[in-house]
């Protein structure tokens, strides 16, 4: 069965897409720690990031770094948390979570809930500069 | 000011190193959230890991995905997770925690206590693996 994420890549179902090239795709976490909290996903269904092959790897942190410049420039924050866990969705996702203090990156804590509205407004700003650079 | 990393890079200060390169180096976390969590960081010292360059930015992240293959092996867990904060070290450095729950990458709870003989065992052990890949 597809992956939630396949299912958004296929646009079976929506998703707040920021980025996307051929091999990868960004979209905001719809239970997001904070505002700006963006998944990076490689469009290849593969559950954990250390069995990536090298040049998928390679490319999709390369895409994520590109994604992070653009959410700096649009979420205010000190700077972009990285996490990858993957004990929930079995397909890779790099977690790009914009940080003001340490507990920003708790997943522990609750999450915000965003209207469809806010959120579209946030994929919007973050897809522009994205696209911009 | 050198940073804390640079030290242990420079042999100033000790540490619990498990893989080393020309511009790269892994070290226990001496204030581990499980056992077998380990920092892998660059030489060179930068604060932001999206400031890097992108030749850097890959190979440590290349070097850091060796780095996992070898906890994988000696500590028992589910899988490698991986976090970048950074807002206390001002030196980039990638988190990564052998994962069996969720709450084991949770920064906000308390660090585990090792004695050092125990980190040096761990060390050791991951040390070993690294070195035979």
């Amino acid at each position: 069965m597809p992956s939630i994420f396949t299912k958004i890549i296929n646009r079976e179902i929506p998703g707040h897409i920021v980025a996307e090239d051929e091999q990868h795709i960004a979209f905001l976490d719809i239970m997001p720690l904070v505002k700006g909290h963006v998944l990076v996903v490689p469009k290849k269904e593969v559950d954990y990031i250390y069995d990536l092959d090298d040049a998928l790897y390679t490319s999709l942190h390369l895409f994520a770094k590109k994604v992070a410049k653009a959410q700096e420039k649009v979420i205010p924050c000190t700077r972009i948390g990285v996490a990858v866990i993957g004990l929930e969705v079995s397909h890779v996702h790099i977690h790009l979570v914009p940080l003001k203090t340490m507990d920003d990156i708790n997943f522990s804590r609750p999450k915000l809930k965003l209207s469809t509205d806010e959120l579209e407004e946030i994929a919007n700003s973050i897809k522009a500069e994205f696209d911009k650079a």
